[in-house]
């Protein structure tokens, strides 16, 4: 029997992303890269891993038609649905405790919905190796090599090597850095200890709730009573009950930083992104030849360099003059951003909030 | 009896302000600078000037309607329509053969519909200097003191003065010299001889036609045909004879360069602009502190400097981290532009004629 279970978390709002990721149809959902969406991408890139009835979804409400919709595959009752959003500490918990009830022998792959890897291949090494890693008892992260000082990700600081047998080199976590000013980042990469924090765990279910149970032992209690009547005709009124009383934070900063054990597989060459933003996006796609990306849109480029023009809608975009812009259109909305400022979106959200600009959200 | 007639020539495009200026809906018919259109500006600017009667508007047959409408204080009948463009030595011929039939004495200002001027009470006086100056027999032609050496207009040398008891300077006109390249717009800068040809002339009906007779004797001839027949039920037929056949040219270029007695009157002051690109569309605009310009659109600006954001529908545009761009928005067309490429406009008009999009012009 294959234990190995991959748990997705397809609750998020990808906000960086705006005006294309929208509180209703975020970024996972959509068709960002091309045919497929990166919900869709993310469950392909596990078929060779995992039985399609291995992998549960955690979704908000809004979502979960659509995302059913997007994975005919995924037994229905595989889609477990947030009340409302409580962090993936409460997310990776109620996973865990499902999983416990339906398979005590569980080792469950903790992935994000709206990440890009370009090399599947590699992908399906290292999980495999990762879970034998998990086995072992260890709660692992995946590394990434770190290509600039990105303060837009988390730090995993390397200690000893683990085991050499292994085909990646894995590691004892000393420490974890969340994301850190640009000074600190190139003092962790002059070091060269350092890798970006994927967002992707894998570990053994038992393992996790032990964790919860030492860390979070409050949630547990919640989980052991959310568990209780799963799959049962309690299973929604207790969930409700329970869950908007949980505490809201991530799995990183609840559990995963302060946990037994833990180990950092060296995930080199996945050609991995979280497009987190329109600049990591820029990143994956592949530009022309004077580095300019156009997606879905009719175009004309004059003079322009380094530019990426992106619309939702058929819609003629002309540039001249112009370089190391990103140009996106949806619509009702329009973000012309320099290259470099593509992490400010997240502050342009926040003012259509304070303006009270919900239909623009 | 007030002798003097304007000519407003209405019948252009506007393609440099692409997309919001279109075929269909060229840039005088557009509320472009706020809730009156150029064409409208240019009517009421005239208004203390000469009866609405005496105001005669030559337009293409497309968008006579929309401008009946816009002044309803002129008669239909002053309204000429050309059957299809043959450059403005034809609208200006063709306007002066009704003219002579209506008042052999009249005179006539030949106006753009599409200029701006922010000093009206200059204009004014400088109109009133240069009936004045037209009433000798000069075809006088009105100078604007140049700013910079600007390549999209054409100049005029002037020789010796020719009079001092105008309210303005007044010159022999000594040579035109059509738009140049920036190397000979400098030269001419530097002289301190030349004005910007602003492409409104005022001259008498006789002198002018005697011009024709002896510079285009086949239009003239062709203008006799169409007089002769002007207000009798043979007036459409003749004129779509006639009209066809006339060769296509300015009369700048056919008529004022080569003519006799041409005088140029310095009108300095009138803060004129021909609105014939975005970036002169930007400077008559008033910018707010960091050099930007808002029309027409919901917007943030985060980090944005000397930046023109256009959008002629409600739609929320934001940039963030630009300096120096035209971003303007017609609803199925967006065009991102550095400010200093902004004639680079007409380049994109005839790209897209030769992809043949056609909804697109």
């Amino acid at each position: 029997m294959n234990h190995t279970y991959a748990v997705i978390m397809a609750g998020g709002g990808g906000t960086r992303l705006w005006p294309v990721s929208r509180k209703k149809h975020p970024k996972h959902i959509l068709p960002l890269l091309g045919e497929d969406t990166l919900f869709q991408s993310t469950v392909a890139r596990l078929e060779e891993l995992v039985p399609l009835d291995q992998i549960l979804i955690v979704t908000a409400e809004g979502q979960a038609e659509e995302l059913e919709k997007q994975a005919p595959g995924i037994p229905a009752k595989n889609f477990l649905i947030e009340p409302e959003p409580r962090g993936t500490a409460s997310v990776v918990g109620l996973a865990a405790s499902v999983l416990a009830k339906r398979d005590p022998e569980a080792v469950m792959l903790v992935l994000p919905s709206d990440h890009y890897i370009r090399n599947r291949d590699l992908f399906h090494l290292v999980m495999r190796a990762a879970v034998q890693v998990a086995h072992k008892g260890y709660l692992v992260t995946l590394g990434i090599t770190p290509s600039f000082p990105s303060t837009g990700y988390g730090y995993i600081q390397r200690g000893e090597l683990l085991h050499e047998k292994y085909n990646y080199p894995v590691y004892r976590v000393l420490r974890f850095t969340e994301k850190p000013d640009e000074e600190k980042a190139r003092e962790m990469l002059a070091r060269g200890d350092h890798s970006w924090n994927s967002g992707m765990f894998i570990w053994r279910v038992d393992r996790i709730l032990d964790e919860f149970a030492r860390q979070m032992p409050d949630l547990r209690t919640a989980l052991k009573k959310i568990g209780a009547t799963w799959n049962t005709p309690e299973e929604q009124r207790v969930l409700r009950a329970e869950w908007p009383r949980l505490k809201s934070v991530t799995v990183d900063y609840g559990i995963v930083e302060h946990a037994e054990n833990v180990a950092v597989l060296l995930a080199g060459g996945l050609e991995w992104s979280d497009v987190g933003s329109w600049d990591s996006l820029f990143d994956i796609l592949l530009p022309d030849q004077d580095g300019n990306v156009i997606v879905n849109s009719e175009h004309m480029l004059l003079e322009t360099h380094d530019t990426l023009v992106y619309s939702t809608e058929k819609k003629l975009i002309i540039t001249v003059g112009v370089d190391d812009l990103i140009v996106v259109d949806s619509g009702d909305a329009l973000l012309v951003c320099h290259r470099d400022q593509a992490q400010q979106v997240r502050q342009v959200i926040e003012n259509l909030k304070k303006m009270d600009k919900n239909d623009n959200l």
